[in-house]
């Protein structure tokens, strides 16, 4: 019994220890996902080719760029972010939205009903989606022993404080995404990463616990 | 006694439902406060026109918009703010700095030393300043009587809840700026508004009570 209460003590301990470790953060500049259809059109018979390996397993970046042309104005060089998908979905900031005068509602990634589409230009055609046009709402992947150490489960919505910055920032609605194959890390657009100021060095994230 | 304990509770009821009040949100997209001796050189004999009245008493926009020219890129149509200052201040997001290629450190205004300079071009001229670039500090402007109110002087730093958006956030390190002059409100740059979804209508910034 005496055993028992000690190693509930050590593993309570450790566990405590592990929530106290910063979450890495990504930010994500905007980016597109394209379907196997939508990336043979802009870009036939041309591999879609790794340029940068990201931290989620099997996740890159490609290449191959596209512009976004919106009514009012256009990004260049937005990179495809690999591999392929059963669903093309661009992910924009709310300041890319204004660049190109272009509306793009706040969502989990893959929830593209009701989404404004958007023409994609490459050097080698051009293409115009119905849907897939988003901010991505902010999350945290994690595998389902992240889950288990910050006793939070996929679908939570929590609260991470950035620290360390001279723009320190409690963001609330952040989405839990616990996978199997995702490494933890807590992805927040450029808007977001600027608010915070996240560029700088000393910053960092933690789990604020209620 | 007994009457002097009713007018303390009733006054202690009063402000509390004051600090309960949303406090305005004001967000400053880019733009640029000359000195007479710098708006001459861009602007010669042409007098500063207000455009709109800000909601600060006597601050406007002004009809007349330089382009800032950093090392990367440019930002076309800046908008003055009037009246002229003694010192000549440029406000940017990081979002602007990135697309300049330049550096702007976090400010309050005014505070300029050591802050980097920039070319400014008018249809008339163009100059290059030696400092005065800036990332603005988030602040709320408040009388003396507002202060009073939220039990907070000038020079404190304080938290603020951004609710009613789908993109909740507490904003911390909060300059209080208090004058006789000034009007309750809180200034916020774009990437801070966008982070936080300001734009939605039902948005509103309350102070975090600790």
């Amino acid at each position: 019994m005496m055993e028992k209460e000690l190693v509930r003590t050590a593993v309570c301990h450790v566990l405590d220890e592990l929530r106290q470790h910063p979450i890495p953060l990504g930010v994500s500049n905007r980016h597109v996902h394209l379907s196997q259809t939508d990336y043979q059109q802009l870009f036939p018979d041309q591999p879609l080719a790794v340029k940068k390996a990201l931290k989620q397993p099997g996740q890159f970046a490609a290449e191959q760029t596209v512009t976004v042309a919106g009514p009012k104005g256009h990004l260049k060089n937005v990179r495809i972010l690999g591999p392929l998908r059963s669903q093309s979905q661009i992910e924009i900031s709310r300041t890319d939205a204004r660049t190109l005068g272009a509306t793009a509602p706040l969502r989990l990634s893959g929830k593209l009903s009701n989404t404004p589409g958007i023409k994609l230009i490459s050097p080698f055609g051009e293409i115009t989606l119905n849907e897939g046009v988003i901010v991505a709402l902010r999350h945290i992947h994690m595998s389902p022993l992240d889950a288990l150490i910050y006793g939070v489960q996929h679908g939570d919505s929590v609260k991470v404080a950035i620290e360390g910055s001279s723009r320190k920032t409690i963001f609330d609605d952040v989405a839990i995404r616990v996978s199997p194959e995702m490494t933890l890390e807590m992805h927040i657009d450029t808007d977001e990463a600027n608010a915070a100021d996240v560029d700088n060095p000393a910053a960092f994230a933690t789990l604020v616990r209620e």
